[in-house]
């Protein structure tokens, strides 16, 4: 007799499983932070071992992973439509990068994960992947919070709020590391910003931190064609071949946005397992070009989604994210069938769960993974009839009907409410932070 | 004393007026079906006329004209996900046209029509511009249900269950362009569903009875590159030019997703002042092709908005519509300034109002107009903080943040609530069809 479970029986089990089985009549067993069983529900009766657990009905819900975002910037949700309509580089040079300069401090770090963390439980985000100044910070507030966290160890070349050189950097990277492997919700990803940002001798270390300690690296790469022909300009090189020289193309590499690729390198990616991560909505809204999502797919190459930064989307919305890639990579292939609803849900949670080094304990429902559970109630007008849920989910549903969240086992969302987290203080102090701001930043609005 | 009016106070009060003006501390007065009055809310207090009104007071919210649907096919929300990731040929021809034609009745029109307007109303569209088979009934339901509609006048040349033949539909159409003159929420458009399906002789009635009886027409037009190298290949006109010589290119035009446009073209447009309902969502998932959005603006064409049917998008959401658009459009313009939130908010309500002919009553907020309006709540963890409210509502605010609908004057979702619909009845007939339909269509799932 187990007292301790928490037994789950939806309408729809989604299991993105190998065979991606879509289960009816079946129940999940929880017990602490794992899935401890799966099982028809009608034998849970018979068992005795589960007749005191707390039973959770999902009676017009379908039951699937957390959802994985695999590359976002929490503490900018507190610059969440601060400048937009603008090119990227005005946007970058002219707005945010001295709004940040301006405001980024731990306060703004610790009010913005928390905004950004109560946004992602609500729309069924269980795991993000991150890159930010303060990384730790971002990695204690995750542990405190319960998010499930990949804090990314930022290096640059140039001075910030966090460190003052690429030395600077990754000595804090390495102390960031260390001092995580008492987070059990926490790991690390080097995270070099861009091909552009970083020196050869930083990424050479990087390289070299990579492969020692097993962690892998998340970076921007070939973002805009501009970025590309810059790097060709003054190089003579592609960001990627100069990163490939670098011994940096391998399965530690989670590279951002990837809209401009020729078809060696997609034959480079393929060949040494990179992981890449689309970001359609925040690569609209750039106008950064289109990353060849069916393509890579064809090839076997691993591709995983993103929201990107709230001040670049302009939300954390990870079930309009699975959406907008389905819909987008349709338009991009001129084929309707690419990108399938499947390959949506796919990327948004096990694709996601192997680019971050966690598909052993994440990413599907599967006897023994880590419980990271999201219920999304159907029984609305814009999902209903339901001939296919999996369908549903990603054409038709509205991050608002996620009901409940489960991260390691615990509860953060329960028939639509928080049972962790106060979202009221939260969204205080998101507006405190933006009547500041705003009345210097934007004289004008 | 006037204590019939309703008095709407919002924090934000969006006119998409002339000067796009936003207002705070503004009150709105609804009397009957007409906005009556816009005042500084200061002022009301001191105004005995509106000493007994009813006062909603809308704290965290946009106030904003009702969303206009500028083209979809209601009764199709049956078939939401009944065949998704599929070739647009095949789609149609393998699932979406044997099934229409095996179920398709009276029932199927009103239950499906219920079903679409439910979740118009939930996602803040007051007006659709329909177009389907039985538009006497889809008149009929949109004058009972309170829903604003242009009635889509249906011609095919081939049989359906609606006409036998282009003579039967046109009867059919006028007399149903009669029969609605005693409903004052529905006005009718001519309907020929695409230069592929609709012969010379019928075009030209069409012609002649739109600038006979002013009344729009409303046609897919150039939807994929497919329709219009077939044109070519068959009559050796493209399918605008055919429509030019039959005198169809004017202010009367409503013309559908025009994915395929030469430059001659967007001049021609231009002069003759067509209409523009760009689907993005749709183009999208059927992999269409992209209309040149951005183009299309600088030139000062009218471009608006619409959903297309449910079986296609797979919802009949204009907030996310309106951020799809935006967001396309700096996609295939290469340019993050092309279409702005401000200019995707026109898209969704005066520029449908003006295609519709209804520029004069609806499309904004102003003095004289129908009172067809919304209130979105941005209290929300993804609408947080908030430097600009427009912003807001295009990038990051999501459908189920619509608190409050009023069409002419008559309040139907009141703090999240329906007041004239019953959802659960809506939804169960939903459910009931589906299980129909799926059983016999869909053997294999």
């Amino acid at each position: 007799m187990n007292r301790e479970c928490q037994i789950l029986i939806p309408q729809w089990l989604l299991t993105v499983n190998q065979k991606f089985e879509v289960l009816s009549d079946y129940a999940v067993v929880i017990e602490a932070n794992r899935i401890q069983n799966i099982l028809p529900a009608a034998e849970l009766k018979q068992d005795q071992e589960y007749a005191q657990a707390e039973v959770i009905d999902l009676p017009n819900h379908v039951l699937m992973p957390g959802l994985v975002n695999a590359h976002t910037h929490t503490p900018m949700s507190l610059l969440r439509g601060f400048a937009d309509d603008l090119p990227l580089m005005d946007w970058l040079h002219n707005h945010i990068w001295p709004a940040e300069k301006q405001w980024v401090d731990p306060q703004f770090i610790v009010d913005g994960y928390a905004l950004a963390a109560a946004e992602m439980i609500r729309s069924g985000t269980t795991c993000m992947n991150d890159m930010y100044f303060y990384p730790d910070l971002i990695a204690r507030e995750a542990q405190r919070l319960g998010m499930r966290c990949v804090v990314g160890l930022i290096v640059l070349d140039f001075p910030s709020v966090w460190a003052k050189d690429a030395d600077d950097y990754l000595h804090k990277a390495l102390a960031v590391h260390d001092q995580i492997k008492e987070f059990p919700l926490v790991t690390s990803a080097l995270a070099p910003h861009a091909p552009y940002t970083v020196s050869d001798v930083a990424m050479q270390q990087i390289a070299m931190y990579s492969n020692e300690l097993d962690v892998p690296v998340h970076m921007h790469i070939h973002e805009t064609a501009h970025e590309v022909a810059e790097a060709v300009k003054n190089s003579g090189a592609r960001p990627l071949e100069r990163l490939d020289q670098l011994n940096l193309l391998n399965s530690n590499l989670i590279a951002v946005h990837m809209t401009e690729l020729n078809l060696f390198e997609i034959e480079r990616l393929a060949e040494t397992g990179v992981h890449v991560v689309h970001c359609p909505e925040s690569n609209l809204k750039l106008a950064s070009g289109n990353c060849a999502v069916a393509q890579l797919q064809d090839k076997g190459i691993n591709v995983c989604l993103g929201t990107d930064g709230a001040a670049s989307n302009n939300d954390l919305d990870m079930i309009s994210e699975m959406r907008t890639a389905a819909l987008l990579a349709k338009n991009v292939a001129h084929d309707a069938s690419a990108c399938t609803a499947r390959q949506a849900i796919q990327m948004a949670t096990i694709n996601g769960a192997k680019a971050l080094g966690l598909a052993d304990s994440i990413g599907s429902i599967e006897v023994g993974k880590q419980a990271d559970l999201i219920a999304i109630d159907l029984a609305r007008l814009n999902t209903q009839p339901v001939y296919d849920p999996v369908a549903q989910l990603v054409y038709a549903a509205n991050s608002q009907q996620v009901s409940h969240v489960w991260i390691a086992g615990q509860n953060h969302l329960r028939d639509f409410q928080f049972s962790q987290l106060d979202e009221d203080e939260i969204m205080s102090k998101a507006r405190s932070w933006a009547s500041k701001i705003g009345q210097v930043n934007r004289p004008g609005k």
